[in-house]
């Protein structure tokens, strides 16, 4: 299978000729350049991959929910039947381990059997019903029905970091084909033979479940090209992205300046704050410690949910201290998952230490090799901290930075916070009783609040929410994990007086699908 | 009460002091310069309003759902014990009618009542409980449970053709506050006694209930200055418009601008075009010219849904145009909201009969007083509709535009028309059965379909869908109108493994609210 990779872009139900280089799969961890060369979709390709994208929704987008679902459920088997390409493939160029990709690919399948499952069952379109009432006074009510509706093609962008649940057939791509959305894939460059496998994987389940061609398209070339021309495109409805604030920012700027804005939903970078009250440490610091150092050292740090910044009280915490800086230096060094994260790791971590204030707590002694990251804890006090905004930026990987203040200190800081994905706190019930404050500012800067653990670990399900207030998202009234994410693609739209049999059938009188509806009279 | 006008801006449950002036209400049939002269917030005002939403947003937003609702019904009363008053000067103000303002004062109320009987049932907020699973193979689930909570300070525009339900007390105000969202109201010049009547019953009412104080603020001075101002502020968090698309798409830009960008709901043009298949005017053409010219001509064409492009088919409809004409040309001079609606129907009606091709089918032979408008039919080939881009555009007031094709020809058009808020089809059952590409075509462009019905009439319950595609708003996943309008000032919150004590009445396990929610295991 592997030595099949073609190298071009995926145009509806065509391989595109490609034209010029745009890169190549690399080992990150000995600089290995992989085979084959990967070509940009030349512009007539990405045309091309939209105009089919755009002729494929009105089909696709009326297909019942349990054909879209035969669609996703083929996706998710043909993918388990490449999972050994994968891995192979997966672990030269991401330098991911083989468990790490087998999960992955376990979780990526199991999001598009989720959407699937909820598309089938069917209640998600919120069906309302305003049943006319020709007698009313002084005028006559009429007959109103409304339902969730897909909003058009959907460009999404691969992450680097998510190899395959986050990227070509990741939860954006599911989330929007279970909308009823076309999707554009732009490809990330640091795994585009991963890339090509699960392409292939979800275009053999398109023919096999006989979808509209350019219901799906993969295009190489970068995001800051082709990506781009996609988004600047007028038949792409909304924007599905995870990666840098820079990235992220520049997608919105671009859809906001359309002849039609249209949406983007950008994940972007979050330091996850954790915030540990006295009693938390009385339970017993070492295991604090143990179980800190395990989450924001998890997969070499590169998890959007890291905890990159945490809140000790002064005077407290000293064997907390202690364990983590035995931990952090008996520690060894990870490979990242491509030359530009080492690059950003090494500058980030470089640039703390020139801050006011900053200490290095403890360093991996080990030694790092090519594009490797030694894990790093920084100290600074909350004084510091509160001067110098820098210090509430993400250093991606293994790095976490503890500020020291009184427990009123940080109480004081929270509000004044940028937006996260997560924030935690460790404490009693009592403690947590007493500081309703508190968790009433943490609530207000995040998507999701945990009591005593830590926000690696995106459990999908129903009630995830995976988005937070701005930076962390550009959107924060969104998740991209969970079944809830299937909402950013879609809008209302309402039939007034339209006969049963000219309504779609999740608002017929008989309601065929069985369906909760929301009905009046 | 009306002597008692102070024309200074509500700063909580201050008045301001306020500084330049910033206008009068004016009579729009005579010019009348009404009393008092109204005073621009200053900045320090504007400032003082901002910080206090602020304050109020954490006290306000934790209030129960019946508490919340308890301010909204005394909202209502509070509207409904000074009518009298507000009919006496909205009159003045705005040259709608008694039974117009009566009617508006009942719809908002009505409004107002049902936001609180959907926060008092509660299940609005989509509450999402997964229990743990301690025992779940390879890792523990951890109890996870979701709900929405409100975005924060809200910034709501008033609306010039909707006094009231659109205005201090209207539809923006009533589902933000019902959210959980503190509201800052700038106030439009057009009608500022009748905002001044509404904001101090609002006021009367946030007192009665015990709301804090800056949970609303209205401010005088103009959305150019004052308004952008709020816009700007950090302290907003979402933006409720109804007006010109020049207006909305300016607090789009300065929305997207902002360090943290934030939503923009703004509802700003529309056309709602209409299509006549040849079945319909077989039932009977002059009853569809009556209906026709009732829907265009309501309120002298001023509402967001007036139907001002239809599209007629070539070789029938001699009896639906005969009737246009004489019903159009029989029809009175009505007086506009204020002057610059009027330049602007004077300007855009006049700028048409440039446009090649265009014909004036019909115009009122009456004569025009100050600020009012004659009725006015053009009509138009489908060849020169296409050429010319601008005879899309909307014309605030009693105008229309008839464009004629063949069928096929108006089919082919369909896909190319801007958003719209609504679209109508008139057909047979049989014809709506056949064609259901234009359908789809029609679907695609708006948030509202109607069979064989016109779109001035929105009806406010659990099914409308007042939004559309851009430009007829700036954000089609939303509404205006309607119980869904609660969403557009909410984003989800997870809170993982907290204790029952700790989580918000929506998610505890007993569920003390009994609101539907939905549970996995």
């Amino acid at each position: 299978m592997i030595t099949s990779l073609l190298g071009t872009s995926f145009i509806g139900y065509s391989r595109s000729s490609g034209n010029t280089a745009a890169g190549h799969g690399i080992q990150p961890g000995t600089g290995t350049v992989l085979e084959p060369t990967y070509l940009a979709a030349s512009a007539t390709e990405v045309e091309r991959a939209l105009a089919l994208a755009s002729a494929a929704f009105p089909v696709y987008s009326k297909l019942s929910g349990k054909v879209r679902a035969g669609f996703l459920r083929a996706i998710a088997t043909e993918i388990e039947s490449v999972v050994d390409d994968i891995v192979e493939r997966g672990i030269l160029e991401t330098a991911l381990a083989e468990p790490r990709l087998r999960g992955e690919t376990g979780r990526t399948v199991g999001q598009l059997r989720m959407f699937a499952g909820l598309i089938v069952e069917g209640s998600w379109v919120d069906a309302r019903i305003d049943r006319a009432q020709p007698d009313r006074q002084p005028i006559p009510k009429v007959d109103l029905r409304s339902m969730l509706r897909p909003l058009g093609p959907v460009a999404v962008f691969c992450a680097s970091n998510f190899p395959l649940a986050y990227s070509v057939a990741g939860g954006d791509t599911a989330s929007a084909l279970a909308a009823g959305c076309p999707v554009v894939v732009i490809a990330h460059s640091s795994h585009p033979g991963t890339a090509e496998i699960i392409a292939e994987a979800v275009i053999r389940a398109a023919h096999l479940t006989g979808m509209p061609e350019g219901v799906f398209s993969v295009l190489y070339g970068g995001g800051r090209t082709v990506g781009q021309m996609v988004v600047k495109h007028p038949a792409i409805q909304a924007v599905g992205f995870t990666g840098s604030r820079a990235g992220g920012t520049a997608l919105m700027e671009s859809a906001a300046k359309r002849a039609q804005p249209i949406p983007v939903y950008a994940e972007m970078s979050s330091v996850n704050p954790i915030v540990i009250l006295p009693g938390a440490l009385a339970r017993g610091e070492e295991v604090l410690a143990e179980a800190f150092f395990a989450s924001f050292t998890l997969g070499v740090g590169q998890f959007c949910t890291n905890p990159g910044l945490v809140f000790l009280p002064v005077g407290v915490g000293e064997k907390f201290l202690g364990k983590l800086k035995s931990l952090t230096e008996a520690s060894v060094a990870g490979t990242l998952l491509n030359a530009s994260i080492c690059e950003a790791f090494t500058a980030s971590t470089a640039a703390i230490t020139g801050v006011e204030g900053v200490e290095t707590l403890a360093r991996s002694v080990s030694v790092a090799g090519l594009n490797q990251a030694l894990p790093v804890v920084f100290e600074v006090s909350i004084a510091d901290f509160l001067k110098h905004e820098t210090l509430q930026g993400e250093m991606f990987g293994p790095a976490s930075l503890i500020v020291r203040g009184t427990v009123a200190e940080i109480e004081a800081v929270i509000p004044t916070l940028e937006g996260q994905l997560t924030a935690s706190i460790h404490a009693t019930q009592e403690e947590l009783a007493v500081k309703t404050s508190l968790v009433d500012a943490l609530q207000n800067r995040v998507g999701r609040l945990i009591f005593n653990g830590f926000p690696t670990g995106v459990e999908v399900c129903s009630s995830m929410v995976h988005g937070g207030p701005f930076p962390s998202t550009s959107d924060g009234r969104s998740t991209s994990v969970g079944t809830m994410a299937i909402f950013r693609f879609c809008r209302p739209v309402a039939w007034q007086s339209f006969p049963d049999s000219a309504l779609p059938a999740e608002l017929r009188d008989a309601n065929p699908l069985e369906i909760k509806r929301t009905e009046t009279n």
